[in-house]
């Protein structure tokens, strides 16, 4: 009884230990700007955003996925970020070096869990990395279409700043599709394209 | 076919509607310090972080809980807020009005959404706020220890500068063992109980 209660206990304190850990992620600022335009949004506003967009949205998934677990997935795929920080999409020389900085995070913020724990939610992240499962192929899709949408709510001005081309976007988002076609055509037609239009995305 | 196509377009007109109209949560400051001290956290980080724990504590839940629906119901719980604004705990005042503006709220920002869905969160949100269910009865649990937690990590700081007094906490924590009661015992004795014996609380 006392073994137990000690056990419980254990697992307890690992567990309080990882919550009190990831709160870190609230610091991590992104380079899209919530719809206000007022300040950037950080990685745990954005995971929240996509797992709402996840239970609306996964109707329009390819394939049949399994809810709990992408929104599981979303809301912890970044947690890697605390320890490698958030790699910009269009930095060609941190994105090199992106892969072993988040390895390394995964093995120190997952270990701090209970064992079992641990190795499902890094399992996870390594699903979506991979991202070759319906459930990792939709997260992506989500990870893609949620910084469209606010920069196109935005009047486009995170792509215009950072001057954004067209085949940049569409190179960055070639995989969107795999995860919902509906989605995607919806954010080229209704995001991107009236943004290049607008000359907002170089051409 | 041209008339399911519209159907479908005005559907996701909808979805994105609210999708757009939710990101408002991450300006809702609530009166809880993120870990670092350096800022109060929003409601978006607070529905996030909850998240998360959920995952990984309904293990703890008094009763066994469907645990996407209590996610679900976490994630959207203050989007009433919005409008209604966050009603600061110890607030008898702001505390009077609270139900009829967050109803309003409640009626217009779920009524975004399609239908079926819009009326699938307003009951969730119904859920939560009447507290009966194992599923609210947990999300309440959750929405009690989170923000006592992060009050112990950054040295009871909230509390002190609220003088927030023991009474107050036991009160506003009168249901949160309803959830789990191993979850109450730890939080009682690892985040308030030390920040008492302090003076971070007043007794």
């Amino acid at each position: 009884m006392q073994d137990k209660k000690l056990k419980e206990q254990d697992r307890l304190e690992k567990q309080f230990a990882f919550i009190r850990e990831i709160d870190k992620e609230k610091m991590i600022s992104r380079r899209t700007y919530v719809s206000s335009g007022k300040r950037m949004e950080n990685d745990a506003e954005h995971a929240w955003h996509m797992a709402i967009m996840t239970l609306l949205l996964s109707e329009y998934a390819n394939e049949s996925i399994d809810v709990l677990k992408t929104v599981t997935m979303l809301l912890i795929h970044d947690l890697v970020e605390i320890d490698a920080g958030d790699t910009y999409a269009y930095d060609e020389a941190g994105r090199a070096t992106q892969r072993q900085r988040e390895e390394k995070a995964a093995e120190r913020i997952f270990g701090l869990l209970p064992e079992d724990q641990g190795k499902k939610l890094r399992a996870l992240w390594e699903e979506f990395e991979e991202g070759e499962t319906p459930e990792a192929k939709f997260a992506h899709t989500m990870d893609n279409v949620q910084p469209v949408m606010l920069n196109a709510e935005t009047d486009g001005k995170a792509w215009a700043e950072g001057k954004v081309r067209l085949s940049q976007i569409l190179r960055r988002n070639g995989r969107t599709a795999e995860g919902s076609e509906k989605l995607w055509d919806y954010s080229l037609n209704n995001f991107i394209l009236p943004n290049v239009e607008k000359g907002r995305i170089k051409e």
